[in-house]
């Protein structure tokens, strides 16, 4: 998985900072985390190829999280995509989409699959390379995270056995296909003969916007990368308890909490010119923090 | 006046360039003409300050023209705007702003007085400075252009009268107010005894998005400037048609038709990296053209 960040700034954009916008590949197949206005120029600066996107997810309907997807859905139809998008999100947001649509007499060409979700932990989304759940956050509307997981091969082969048993690459497909091989000594060899158990998974968390919380740690326990929204420092964290955001340190509790591999911080109020401050006050909680910097492509 | 240019790509950003945008400055006042995703971006990168914007007046309904307004009106109003916008436009505008900040339970915080025109010209909004008429432009759904007039006094000063009658700073001050002076040689001077009607003005008109037309040449004669989208090369008239824009040959020709002081192009398509060849070819009709460049500013 690679996760790369189109936008981090909080409500409004400065300092060359954009609203909130993330892409994450699995196997090379696309997935868009929210999608603040001007996403699509970033995706345009990034040479991403948008119409390979096959789902997009809002995490709420907070403008800066969700007013770049009409762009974004025009511009895909006009460069002519015909496949089906998943476009997952709280209720209503498809009738934003439809007025839009209706009053500037613009056709979408292609289908979309409107995927509504409420506020719980619910598996909401999986195709043949991820699989997503909800992640109730705590915020003014109702707001949920999302919990991608790669999916994997159910066995991995194992190295030694292929030289113990000589075979050579078109076998080893065939025994990967499920049949059964025999291999130049005669012996007859399935894919359990080569394969251990796969216990290799990958998982990405993304939590914005929210208020810390305790309710939601159990839900990204033990993952490999946290995306934890830190509007503020500390000393501002009577602006995050009125507006329901997180501080860096709090973000940083919730990785220490959570047991995560690593944590990226992001979603930064437009008082802070210098991010630096919010990583030094994150990385005091949680050592293996990261700024979530426009354009960064984090592996996991 | 002035107008600075934000954005003058046709559908899709491309080449850095961006949606529809402009902003007419007339003495000082700032007004608003379209708003393309992004238009905040570029008024942050212009250091334009938005909560000046006393007007916005938009085209038509299609995309690539408002899609930028609910995020600055959401952001003017984040930093503390109280005076009422204006917003003139095509009707259901409202709808769709009203629709976003329902359900996003976002306050605009200050008065919006939407003024809805219809397909036909008239003068749609007048203040101290400006007076703005429609008109009616032949695009695929209902459009009208903009023709900005700058507001003038309605006598202006004779330089020569001032020394012919010796007279002072405060005592010109006294005459402008309309009071009646008696300057050092004991004359009773009014303020007609010293100027003459005022005939400056200054035209400005907005034409995107349409195909060329004779009709509303009668609406732009004799304008100081005249921008006219030419999204297309000759060569490519046939999209033209089809799309209902103009080539930069069409917006060259309807400047001359309508005897016009200066001609700017713009509204260009994707298609094209290089913008000379549209220069060239609308030269070749009208020579005093240019360019609508973003971040360019043109004084009228």
């Amino acid at each position: 998985m690679r996760l790369t960040i189109l936008g981090s700034s909080s409500a409004t954009p400065i300092y060359d900072r954009h609203p909130s916008s993330q892409l994450l590949s699995v196997n090379d197949h696309l997935y868009l985390i929210d999608c603040g206005e001007g996403t699509l120029f970033r995706i345009n600066d990034f040479k991403i190829k948008k119409n390979k996107i096959i789902a997009i997810f809002i995490s709420h309907l907070h403008g800066d999280h969700f007013y770049g997807l009409i762009g974004l859905l025009t511009t895909m139809s006009m460069h002519e995509r015909t496949e089906t998008l998943t476009i997952v999100s709280p209720a209503r947001l498809k009738d934003i989409i439809q007025l839009q649509c209706e009053i500037s007499k613009t056709i979408i060409r292609f289908p979309i699959n409107y995927v509504e979700f409420s506020q719980e932990s619910k598996e909401i989304y999986t195709d043949s390379n991820a699989t997503v759940t909800t992640i109730p956050l705590e915020h003014k509307i109702d707001t949920c995270g999302f919990l991608f997981s790669k999916k994997h091969a159910d066995r991995k082969v194992i190295k030694s056995k292929i030289e113990e048993y000589k075979l050579t690459n078109s076998e080893i497909a065939e025994l990967i296909k499920g049949n059964t091989v025999q291999n130049s000594e005669g012996k007859s060899i399935q894919m359990s003969d080569i394969s251990e158990k796969n216990l290799d998974t990958k998982t990405f968390a993304y939590c914005s916007d929210t208020q810390f919380s305790k309710s939601y740690i159990p839900l990204i326990s033990n993952i490999d990368l946290l995306y934890h929204e830190s509007t503020f420092l500390q000393k501002d964290k009577n602006r995050a308890i009125d507006t329901k955001h997180s501080t860096a340190s709090e973000a940083a509790e919730a990785a220490r909490l959570a047991n995560v591999k690593k944590l990226l911080i992001g979603h930064f109020s437009a008082r802070y010119l210098d991010l630096e401050p919010l990583l030094e006050e994150a990385k005091l909680v949680f050592e293996n923090t990261e700024l979530a910097l426009e354009g960064k492509t984090f592996l996991i």
